[in-house]
């Protein structure tokens, strides 16, 4: 069968590469030439890793596998009655099998305005747009002579109380407190601003509120002002208005409202609010055998709960989809139900301190974040990657240092 | 004295650094916040190392030195009769000594719009631009199905057989023979066409005869055509013209013709053809006390000839300067007369493949190269830079993959 598997984030990459050397014929389209290990782009924005640690190049992964190519493209529309996949420079590829896996993004809960101000954190070009923007404000500040503009530009405002705006908080604050500490004249860095605007009633939700406190706590002994219940009200290049009161900020940052890429509406389905496919227990979409949907862009229900959308039910669901398909022998037939397997939740605060969360068990402290880095290094693509990894970070832990901090 | 010094490249780093803790007040000002180590930037632009491998936080390399400031601004005008650099966000710097290090940059001998087609390389965005359109080029070939425009798309062609055009040659060679070569499933990328155009004689003028032909052979071994005393005439986004010959091609590199930075305007200087500015033994420019220029932008005559354009006459002469005004007193004062050692000069041509120029003594070859990595690596800013670079050069060595292939 041909199979085409519509992005190249951890769900496609994990259903592609399960259908290695199978009898199928499988090509990838991705609008980027490369996959990137989402969980470490916060990294990339302050300026401790570089794009290229987390990105491999998806036609690397799969040299070795003769039976899947791979095409750099943009998706336009899918033609269900010709079983087509229209791509935007004019393209047409066949398939027996579509499977869609493009991920999601940020939305900003209607105010699309809001983008030029407040940097979401997707993708490579979001990353060294944050970096850019944080350090060019500090390099304005040092030009400065007007204290209350130096005091602007080194405030930064993370908006969203999910695992993105903490670990973005906890770096920009490293960042103004050890990384820049001693090398500005005109301003401290470590008295740098970082304030984090949570709508809820505490931080990260999805954690058992133990945890939540705990990354709370740490945060806050990073210097991180944390405003919860409160909510963004206005946003302009120059701050944000929180609830009635101005916040000057020289830096702006969006982890708030996440929504599925519109995957969707190539086959004209109904969604859910924020955009997800209703998909069947093999995840085939509903209505459409013979094409199946996996990880951010599925609203898949266990448990009489949405899955989360997170990379590792993502890559659960691919696995899962490209075994069963590659003993299928015919479009649409009938997958085994796929069951989500937690293998435990983590956040990361800064050095020192993350939490982790495996339901039963819990972990908070120098012990989870000598794991979670363990953990993130093992999850890697490929040995490359993991020693350069490893060494920065060696690296950073002795030094305090951060090397990638290009303007852009 | 308040010392200023314009430019962050090798000369303008080296000056302040000698400066150091001396009793001056030393501003540097670059319209970058880094530093480039530019031997390197053809990897940058072929995907072997990342942006920040080879750039160094100017701000990092001065955090010691309590003396110097570092302002990241783009000079636009010198104010002599003041003494003042003026930036183009509208701030004033006052100086009693004003350094100009402010280097080359490629001149496209008359045809600018040339520019848009044929990228150079001395930027992060130049290498990050040939990379993106090397990378694309063969992107687009794998989804072209007329073998005409696959072809086209999979041609490079380099302009300019000094050392920049013959080490992007060598190094794209060695991307399509080795890096790309099965990954693509509707080319092959190790026929990709390279062909290095050069108007003179032969390749490496600044060489000796015997070390430029076996650099050519080297090349040719590599795959690439040497099109010698032949000239590029016209120029398109899909392609060239040498002499009366048609060319399409995908990626067109330009390492050709380089003339100084304007800072011989700000002074309303006469310059040499090249744009470069006259100045005394001591480096102080002609008929302007107190003010110096070194590096690419000084015509500095030493034995009846000019000091070409390398790194090491830029930081010996800043590294001199620097020293020279340590001790000096009052602005204008006259200092030692500057004299340039030459340690030998280099060009690599690719895996086991380089050339060494000590004047009595010449070498090429296996322990060439080897002697080219070590040089290199030792001539990084730091040990993290050093470990970096050479774990990504070992990976390389070992598997032929390059780690660094994101477009853009």
């Amino acid at each position: 069968m041909r199979i085409v598997v519509v992005g190249g984030g951890f769900g496609g990459l994990a259903c592609a590469k399960a259908l290695g050397n199978s009898p199928h014929q499988v090509l990838v389209i991705d609008k980027k030439n490369f996959n990137l290990f989402q969980p470490l782009l916060y990294q990339v924005a302050t300026g401790a890793l570089s794009p290229a640690d987390i990105a491999e190049p998806i036609r690397r992964v799969f040299k070795k596998y003769r039976n899947i190519s791979t095409v750099m493209a943009e998706v336009e529309r899918v033609d269900t009655a010709t079983s087509h996949v229209v791509t935007s420079d004019g393209r047409q590829y066949p398939y027996d099998v579509l499977i869609l896996a493009t991920g999601s993004r940020y939305s900003y809960f209607g105010h699309d305005d809001w983008a030029q101000h407040a940097t979401s954190l997707k993708t490579v070009e979001d990353a060294r747009l944050i970096r850019t923007r944080l350090l060019t404000a500090f390099e304005r500040a040092e030009k400065s002579t007007d204290p209350e503009e130096q005091r602007r530009l080194t405030t930064t405002v993370v908006i969203g109380g999910g695992p993105t705006g903490v670990e973005m908080a906890g770096a920009i604050a490293e960042l103004g407190r050890w990384t820049l500490e001693g090398e500005f004249r005109n301003i401290n860095p470590s008295s740098a601003r970082v304030i984090l605007v949570e709508g809820g009633q505490r931080l990260l939700g999805q954690f058992p509120e133990k945890l939540a406190l705990y990354a709370q706590r740490e945060l806050e002994n990073l210097g991180v002002e944390i405003w919860l219940k409160r909510r963004v009200t206005e946003m302009d290049a120059s701050g944000v208005r929180v609830d009635d009161e101005r916040v000057p900020a020289g830096t702006i940052v969006w982890g708030a409202g996440v929504t599925a890429t519109p995957a969707a509406q190539w086959l004209g389905l109904e969604t859910d609010r924020t955009g997800r496919i209703p998909v069947e227990a093999d995840l085939s979409v509903v209505g459409f055998p013979g094409i199946y949907a996996l990880g951010d862009i599925t609203a898949f229900t266990q448990d009489d709960k949405f899955l989360p959308g997170l990379a590792q039910v993502a890559k659960q669901q691919g696995r899962h989809l490209g075994e069963g398909l590659r003993s299928a022998t015919e479009p649409g037939q009938k997958l085994a139900p796929f069951r989500y397997h937690d293998r435990g939740n983590t956040a990361v605060i800064g050095r020192h301190a993350a939490i982790f969360d495996f339901g039963r068990h819990r972990m908070k402290g120098r012990l989870a974040w000598l794991l979670w880095a363990i953990v993130h290094v093992y999850l890697l693509v490929n040995a490359e990657k993991r020693a350069l990894v490893s060494l920065q970070w060696l690296w950073r832990y002795i030094t305090k240092a951060r090397g990638v901090r290009l303007i852009p």
